[in-house]
């Protein structure tokens, strides 16, 4: 493991947890099985079908962030990635094993410490075994995932379109995301006033 | 300006570019108004209005990422980012001021560069020229941009929702993203197959 990597990533996301590590294992796993290294440009892509705490690390250890154009989000609410090289041509989706992490004393303590009914000695064994369980996640093999080549059309590379002004607002908004409305040009926030919304 | 702060954000999105600093000067100017500092959990919400470069350095400036649930993207294709603070219920909401950051000779070089038409003075020229003009972007201050306090509704903190097991697939998924038919729990993908989309 990486532990380099698994610091940005923690610093990123602004605590380690068990679905940080979740997406980083996953990333990790994805990448060596595709041959590649992180994304410095678009060479990436990931789709992603949740928008939860690995998401964040996923965007660390690929170089697939929201900002580049090469993060798609499904919204799911499922722990897939699917990570794509445009120069191998190749995608890998990725899922976590059905109870493959379950842990019910950590979850019996988790609830305990968010309901403020834990003792001090639980919270102790709290933290001791959320430390471990995210240890076990990063060390864990190919067989806690259901991991496979799967045959998608990659996403496009991002175009950068041209900006307008808002004919209301006086500010600049990407053409494609203006509407014209009686001989006006209006942006998004600014259409939705004038329809009442 | 925080060197360290920068060469973070240079170093998650991948390369340094004008619209990294424009977000980055952004999050920055919104995050002095309300006298807060980075967001380790949810203290801080941002809501963005593009999916450009820009959006990386703040997640990196204000610890709003993506998968932490207080990172709001409304589709807007607008340069325009509001930054809310929990503890002091206020929000700022902050744009760059048209034409501030306006260089044409820089753009006449980028296309020439882009288009594999430069001469290779011109692509140095080039060079020297875009790393000067994200110097002046993160130098600039409040006059290159408006910014005010905004009334607006803080999001809610981020729920944790329950996972069900999509009958078709047997993969699991949040509960508020499946649908019931004909008896059957189906996830979102399945959902759609079987519905022939």
């Amino acid at each position: 493991m990486d532990d380099k990597s698994w610091e940005k990533a923690v610093e990123f996301h602004g605590h380690a947890c068990p679905g940080l590590a979740v997406g980083f294992r996953s990333a990790q796993l994805a990448m060596a099985r595709l041959g590649v290294s992180r994304s410095a440009d678009e060479e990436l892509v990931a789709i992603v079908e949740n928008d939860a705490c690995g998401t964040d690390a996923l965007q660390v250890l690929t170089g697939c962030t929201f900002g580049k154009g090469n993060f798609f989000f499904l919204d799911h609410g499922k722990q897939v990635y699917t990570i794509a090289s445009r120069a191998r041509q190749k995608a890998v989706r990725i899922t976590v094993r059905h109870m493959a992490f379950h842990n019910p004393e950590l979850s019996r303590l988790r609830g305990a410490v968010g309901s403020g009914s834990a003792s001090q000695s639980e919270q102790k064994e709290y933290e001791a075994l959320q430390e471990k369980h995210i240890k076990n996640i990063l060390e864990s093999g190919e067989d806690c995932f259901n991991l496979a080549f799967v045959d998608i059309k990659i996403p496009d590379r991002a175009v950068i379109r041209r900006s307008v002004t808002c004919d209301r607002c006086g500010e600049p908004a990407m053409e494609t995301r203006t509407v014209k409305q009686a001989g006006v040009t209006l942006c998004l926030p600014c259409s939705k006033k004038e329809m009442g919304e």
